[in-house]
């Protein structure tokens, strides 16, 4: 019923966790792995991240029941074209990228003939490559699947079912409203973090080392998401592009609301906002979807 | 030569960590405690945050040669006028707040004939209250002390070795200074993520439940600083109003540009931003000013 051969498309933090849960998780499933990079290559065969690495993609997908796609947004219609010609009939396409109707729409003008079900796990860290890959990455955490209508639903069944081998949750989303769901909570948080950082980088009065020295006021938070990989996140905003400049249209408003409250000296308004935001930190984490210590429980503490 | 008696005004994150911090680092220094709110009081006398809670900031200030003011940066001043009649002649007064210039004035006016030296330890979480204080919240964290030019120079090198002692680093600055390092590094870190908090649940089409699903996508880490004290913020944001509003003004400036730049696609731009802020966050890493493991070290890793 499940998927017995996948095959992995890049090899970094995602592709390498996948191959590292499946071995953990997926008794039976075996691994094959490519990766443009030929030293991502070797150093994913050094670490085992797959049972076997290939040397071209066509070769890493010759016997897949399933091919999953972890490069970046931007280039998963030209890594699909390159196995195309070689990819089995009955296998199942899918991906992790983090906009889902431009993947949606490349791989299907890539790949005509074959079962494409885009997908996304809302999960990874600020490191990059084949040695930030970890088998628990996507345990508790949520993988939003956006097949089209007419995809096959036991092929979808099929990838729930994987996903959910692999510890995470599953939810099946039309590919816009993820875009948009995801501009809110990743995109546009990503992009302030990034233009912070160069903001604070760039000011004449204030050094960098002491925008360093003093960044345990806040900063710091924001310079962990800013450390992400910059290809991906390129890709991303151009990629899901409607919806973060819909998004960050509201940041604007809602910013700008709160500067003239500040110069006018208006205590209320920001105490009432800075009061609401306090729900939704508990509830994340009433969820599961963070740690509760302080600090997120930093080793310091 | 160090202080022997401190009072501590105000018991909570910072207040209730100061009187922790002082009993384990500085032997033979004794603490008295005062917080306006009796229910505070009564906490941190079961909590034994400090040697001995009083019932009035008077009794509290007595008979200590350093008085530490912990209230939001707003209420420094009414502090101060409380406890003025009782403060012996040669005691130092300092305080912990986010901004410096207003807090020095206001001090100064408070208690016009005493020593005041203003002080910002670079440190907290996003909890607040007496329980939310611990003893090494201050530990490889820096301290900027702001005091006037004619401050006595041995009161200076006394309440450097006080913060020394519990574990901090300390630095002289200007007061003016400080206020808008710290407007860089710390209350635009806050009011941004305020916003985008706000903002992610003030959206029509993405419910609640949604950004809290998919909070691990960056959101979370906003919302953990979203979840400070909101009075101390308040005050802050009303007493660091020129900084603020000099840094969000080039934030802004920034933030157009990025937006410009994913309107027209140019990943160009785009990269070039996301390549530069990697090297702020190794910088921040190596000078022991957070934790290198990815995603802070949550314990779901």
């Amino acid at each position: 019923m499940s998927f017995e051969r996948v095959a992995i498309i890049g090899l970094g933090l995602l592709g390498g966790s996948l191959g590292l849960a499946i071995r953990e998780n997926l008794t039976g499933c075996t691994t094959t792995g490519y990766d443009a990079d030929p030293k991502t290559r070797e150093r994913a065969a050094q670490l085992g991240l797959v049972d076997s690495v290939k040397e071209t993609a066509s070769e890493a997908v010759a016997d897949a029941d399933l091919v999953i796609l972890c490069v970046p947004v931007g280039a998963m219609a030209d890594a699909a074209r390159d196995f195309a010609g070689s990819l089995p009939a009955g296998a199942v396409v899918t991906d992790v990228g983090s906009s889902k109707q431009s993947v949606g729409e490349a791989l299907a003008a890539a790949l005509p003939d074959h079962t494409i079900i885009p997908a996304h796990p809302v999960a990874g860290t600020e490191q990059s490559g084949p040695d930030a890959g970890f088998a628990s990455l996507f345990s508790h955490r949520w993988c939003i699947l956006t097949p089209q209508e007419d995809a096959p639903s036991d092929a979808v069944a099929k990838l729930t079912q994987f996903w959910e081998g692999l510890g995470a949750k599953v939810e099946i989303m039309d590919a816009e409203h993820h875009d948009l769901v995801l501009a809110v909570t990743s995109h546009i948080p990503h992009l302030i973090a990034y233009t912070i950082v160069g903001t604070a980088s760039d000011l004449e009065d204030v050094t960098r080392g002491e925008v360093i020295k003093y960044s345990a006021g806040g900063f710091r938070d924001f310079t962990r998401i800013a450390a992400s990989d910059p290809v991906m996140w390129r890709d991303v905003f151009l990629n899901n592009r409607d919806a973060v400049l819909e998004v960050l249209g509201r940041f604007n408003e809602d910013l700008s609301a709160l500067q003239r409250a500040i110069r006018n000296g208006d205590g209320e308004k920001l105490h009432e906002l800075f009061s609401r935001t306090r729900a939704i930190r508990r509830s994340i984490i009433e969820e599961g979807q963070d740690d509760a210590r302080p600090d997120f429980g930093r080793k310091d503490h």
